[in-house]
């Protein structure tokens, strides 16, 4: 399942890829792939054809992508991105995760708690205004803190001018900051959800594997105002899907990929960073499995968890089996010496090229040793920080985060914006709040039995011995530890968050609360390792934009940057691909699902619903399911639209095949595919077995509004 | 579920208990707690009683425990520990382990591919004889030597005349050698076994909880010449059980107890082997578990391993949990201190135990020194060498495990007896052929997931760069070298293993077959790996005998040693206790069984078998199901007998409750329990739900025999 991969493994973004393949490409719509899409396809997209496009598309809060689909505000994403806020709404006596969820009306639809949207509007080069701020002979500390400090007067400015929530993006590893714009939607109402054996039919061992029978369909509604948001740009649906060989396009969120990350990078992902994460993946999977084993409430309370544990698992194995891969490094190791090569011609025969190539020369073993630093203080990084704006990766609580937010917004409010941390600045403050004012439900047990494991990990990593890890434990165990700080906490109540938030630094007394002294205990450590990798992620930042520079140089800006979780387009047609002797074809049937389920007996995770089963009669088993495409996409694409050259909604794409895991590093479209749900079986599925009849009509009436 | 645990962790015996408990104790029979039973119970075993049980009493294959039920042979023992032998016995059409097996008559009955019992006969002390072996001032190396020597001698010789085969137990930690003599049959058939849902009702969930509702029993007989054996000694079953406060009696084989390491060895058990086997079997789980939800064979192909991988994990997690209770330690350093300021007493005022207190009071000093050096080499031990005898721990195949057998026997067997590596030693030829030329089921796409995971690990732990490791891997990924190496051996042919272990070193070519050559390439490695282990474990065990010769000379032989996994007894009352404010009563019923099971809606692991579920009614719901005794035991008793004071047997030991995963480093009876199937319950299931007539009747008269 093509989820967003966690933030723990991203803060790399880099600029040189090696050689292209055909339908390669994560494209910026300032930048499209126009020359390849016309030498090709013969197709040109026009201004306006991706005006629409870019404008209809929706990123769903962190968790991926989504499209309009009708004036009045409907959002087309997947189930599975959807699912944390299935969860949130749910209690023991309503499982719409599991069950499903339909609001025939608009007064039916449940409001998410934490959840917002944003759709890109505008897009501005700010390169020349970041780079101004950051002066030669700077130190990386200095060049780290003028950047943040000029990047947030950017954005303040932004924000303030438009009226827009603003973001400023890092591209080609630092060769390029552009500055977007967004409407921003905060109230969002679920609207339908299948429930989750249907969309995540076949289950994990299906999970990132083709052929599918998923229904991974997701609806909420934009509000503004209380109302249903009108817009102006939505998608209009095709009942009919894609054909086979159509070229199509997906236009979505990737969340990261490293395909121009120098060897010594990879080589320190393969030996580092992914072991690392995935033996804190593991722990995480047996520790949520073997809890929602024990009753179905238990199992409800951690479904959320354990899909996207589950999920990053078999990402993150797949990743390490392609760096694992001697080839992969050959190959990675010849294109690098080529291109240092032609810097090195570069260097010799172009004089205005020159410093420039000599410049990305150097940055070479300038990243070689950062990453060496990185390496040394990556246990302690990723405990203690994990990654801004996103839970931590050791205190795996959702009440310790609220706690840390809490502990630095007092400290960090009461400093000037641009010298804040990033998360913590102005343009911030609105998805900042929205997590920390949600009232989602919490669960005490399932908080103390992450954060006890949490500690557990602490302790082994560090040892019981480390003074902070004394101090954090106080003589107790790790599990009586997490017991006393998620039941002595008062962080449970949102209207206590919402006085220490606005109290600010007086009114936080951390000593009063167990949870908010944890936060404040950690937080010097926590800090330290962040600034120590701040500023080797800054030398990193220099050293990958004078190679962009120095390929800028060579080859034009014929690149596509690496993805940053902001809008791309990717393009390719509907085909199947050989798999161990056997052409495995572009699209799966309703038909084919249920000849998959009588094969597993109808057992789980490959039983039909009871909705699926009492109604599969009234099914057409012609009927188009879920396709494949070779566009290129990553995590976080997950429910990008796919549209056909007409510009109209043909499917939803909601995962990859196992052989695209190797795409966080390099495209290749012998064998690897994205996976996406045909728009003939959404509308059926709504029609035949879900009866959502008011849906049906306001996907297929363009002017029509529910009520 | 009370199975032993791996190995991996086993290889310290050493000799200083802390406070006894009540009913603390592994007892030995040659040594039992006599004067403790007088007065506490007034109950005096005599040797007879002593006698009969120990010869009624079973140890089954490395799995755990049992005992003969009837004059014909007959074993009575746990579904558990039968459940690698029910797995290899199944096919994709039979399924043993699922579904369960009754042999109605001895035609019936079928033969297990590798499994031995053996039965103890008699124990003779050799201390003298082999500590002549060892001179002082020998280094550790040699004195390893001197040992292994003396050991391998007293062995061949007992062996040659007794008949018997014969195994030297260190005890103490190495202050105490005992010649043990075993009665043994190869030829063992299954007789019967529940399903697995019956015997291990719960699951992974209520493994190692209470209350209970398991039937875990399993039936096997011992042959002897292709007829079913005559024994002399065997339990008749009291077909009521125990009642409440009984005293009853355990005896088994606890695999092992840690109750008197040092301080310093604890902290090595807290800081690195726990917290790296802990690792391994996460990723193990997790491996499994995805195998097997990809299909019902699947499932079936690797029930056995997820079990034990989930059992050993629950085990590890908790052991890991004791440890990172500072107030443990802090318990465990006081004993320590006292101990030490005891020894001290002891140099100053006996002029006989000065010397001995003196020594004793240098080897905790010794010992930290050793923990040290074992810490530092623990990785590559563990992955390369595991312990011998047993699956290694980084390899995880059976057909590596073969791989090695064939490449160590060719060089080992031609070396005189005492030089062997002890698994190669003439006393342990039977069991090592078992294994060898078993011709249980192998799976290549099983072998290859777990050797594949394996080279992962390998790859991770060691990095990519290192010669052995690009060696082993050729250029090609783990996963693709592991499907060579499986589907390249010819290991899999039973023919090919013989001929190749007849015709010794000059009929191996380790180049002709891949899985050799990865075990001939590595076995350099391991046996350095091994040796540097071998002779810190001398140092520890020379000063483990040190301590306990100290504590002899200040306590008598006072002491029970650490477990073995040799024939122990242990007692206490059948009694609750208290948890969380509420009590928990002894004994569980029928009853109990289906209301939890209601309580769940029947959905698994908390599902009745379609078995019960249509014969549910003809069982009485009073009757007795699970109970608990606070009678100490450890992984290995597993099967054990439970036997009231008149020697009847009353019930079958199964597991133990959570909290006495402590018991690995302390006994403690204020909630931690062994857990037991009742007698009652049974005859009732063989009688009611099984219609298993003729076992009811074999275990009912002890003179019938079965048709």
């Amino acid at each position: 399942m093509h989820l967003e991969k966690s933030l723990f493994l991203c803060f790399l973004l880099a600029p040189f890829p090696n050689r292209m393949f055909a339908d390669e490409g994560l494209w910026l719509f300032t930048d499209p792939p126009t020359s390849q899409l016309q030498n090709k396809y013969h197709f040109t997209p026009t201004p306006a054809w991706l005006d629409h496009l870019q404008k209809s598309c929706v990123r769903v809060g962190d968790e991926g992508s989504g499209c309009f689909v009708s004036p009045d505000g409907l959002v087309l994403t997947n189930q599975h991105v959807a699912a944390a806020f299935l969860q949130k709404l749910s209690d023991a006596s309503h499982d719409y995760l599991a069950n499903g969820f339909y609001a025939p009306t608009h007064e039916d639809e449940k409001r998410c708690p934490d959840l917002e949207l944003n759709v890109l509007m505008a897009v501005e080069d700010v390169t020349d205004r970041i780079n101004a701020a950051v002066t030669p002979g700077m130190e990386p500390e200095q060049a780290f803190a003028a950047r943040q400090k000029a990047i947030a007067e950017i954005e303040k400015e932004s924000d303030n001018a438009s009226g827009l929530h603003s973001e400023i993006v890092t591209l080609y590893g630092g060769a390029s900051y552009q500055l977007y714009r967004y409407k921003r939607y905060t109230d969002v109402r679920l609207v339908f959800a299948p429930e989750k054996q249907a969309a995540f039919y076949g289950g994990d061992p299906e999970n990132f594997e083709y052929p599918r029978f998923d229904l991974d369909i997701g609806f909420f509604r934009a509000y503004e105002n209380g109302k249903p948001a009108h817009v102006e740009n939505y998608l209009k649906i095709n009942p009919d899907g894609p054909a086979a060989n159509d070229l199509v396009f997906v236009s979505g969120n990737p969340y990261q990929t490293n395909r121009q990350l120098t060897v010594s990078a990879l080589t320190n992902w393969r030996d580092f960073r992914l072991p690392l994460y995935a033996q804190v993946l593991y722990r995480q999977e047996v520790l949520f499995s073997a809890f929602g084993a024990r009753s179905l409430e238990n199992e409800r309370r951690v479904a959320a968890d354990l899909f996207i544990v589950q999920n990053d698992r078999k990402w993150a194995a797949g990743a390490l089996d392609t760096l694992l891969d001697p080839a992969f490094f050959e190959k990675a190791f010849q294109s690098e010496k080529v291109f240092r090569a032609e810097l090195a011609s570069l260097v010799s025969h172009r004089a205005g090229g020159g410093a420039a190539g000599q410049t990305a020369l150097q940055a070479f073993n300038r990243i070689a040793q950062a990453e060496g630093d990185i390496a040394q203080s990556l246990n302690k990084y990723a405990f203690f920080e994990g990654v801004p704006s996103v839970t931590p990766q050791g205190f795996d609580s959702e009440l310790f985060y609220i706690a840390r937010t809490l502990v630095r917004a007092a400290e960090e409010r009461s400093k000037p914006n641009g010298d804040r941390l990033p998360e913590f600045q102005d343009s911030n403050r609105v998805t900042l709040e929205l997590r920390l004012f949600s009232d989602a439900p919490m669960y005490d047990d399932v908080e103390a039995l992450k954060l006890g494991s949490s500690l557990t990990d602490l302790a082994c990593r560090f040892g019981p011995a480390n003074p902070l890890v004394q101090q954090i434990l106080r003589g107790k165990s790790p599990q009586e530890r997490a017991v006393e700080f998620v039941t002595g906490t008062r962080l449970k109540e949102v209207a206590v968050r919402r006085q220490l938030y606005a109290g600010g630094a007086s009114a936080l007394k951390p000593s009063s609360d167990p949870m908010l002294a944890l936060a404040a205990l950690v937080d010097p450590t926590a800090r330290a390792a962040r600034k120590v990798f701040d500023d080797v992620k800054e030398t990193e930042r220099e050293a990958y934009a004078d190679i962009s520079r120095a390929r800028f140089a060579l080859e034009g800006h014929a690149a596509y940057p690496d993805a940053t979780f902001t809008l791309r387009l990717s393009y390719g047609p509907v085909v199947g691909y050989e798999e161990n002797g056997h052409f495995i074809p572009p699209f799966t049937s309703f038909g084919g699902l249920c000849r998959q389920a009588a094969e597993h007996q109808n057992r789980p995770p490959f039983n039909l619903t009871k909705s699926w089963q009492n109604r599969q009669k009234r099914l057409d088993p012609q009927t188009k399911f879920d396709f494949v495409t070779t566009a290129d996409t990553a995590g976080g694409n997950s429910g990008s639209p796919v549209v056909n050259e007409g510009g109209e909604f043909v499917g939803i794409l909601f995962d990859t095949n196992i052989q695209s895991l190797a795409w966080e590093f390099a495209y290749d479209d012998r064998q690897a595919r994205s996976v996406c749900v045909d728009a003939a079986a959404i509308l059926e599925a709504l029609d035949r077995i879900y009866d959502a009849k008011a849906l049906v009509n306001e996907l297929s009436d363009e002017s029509a509004t529910r009520h």
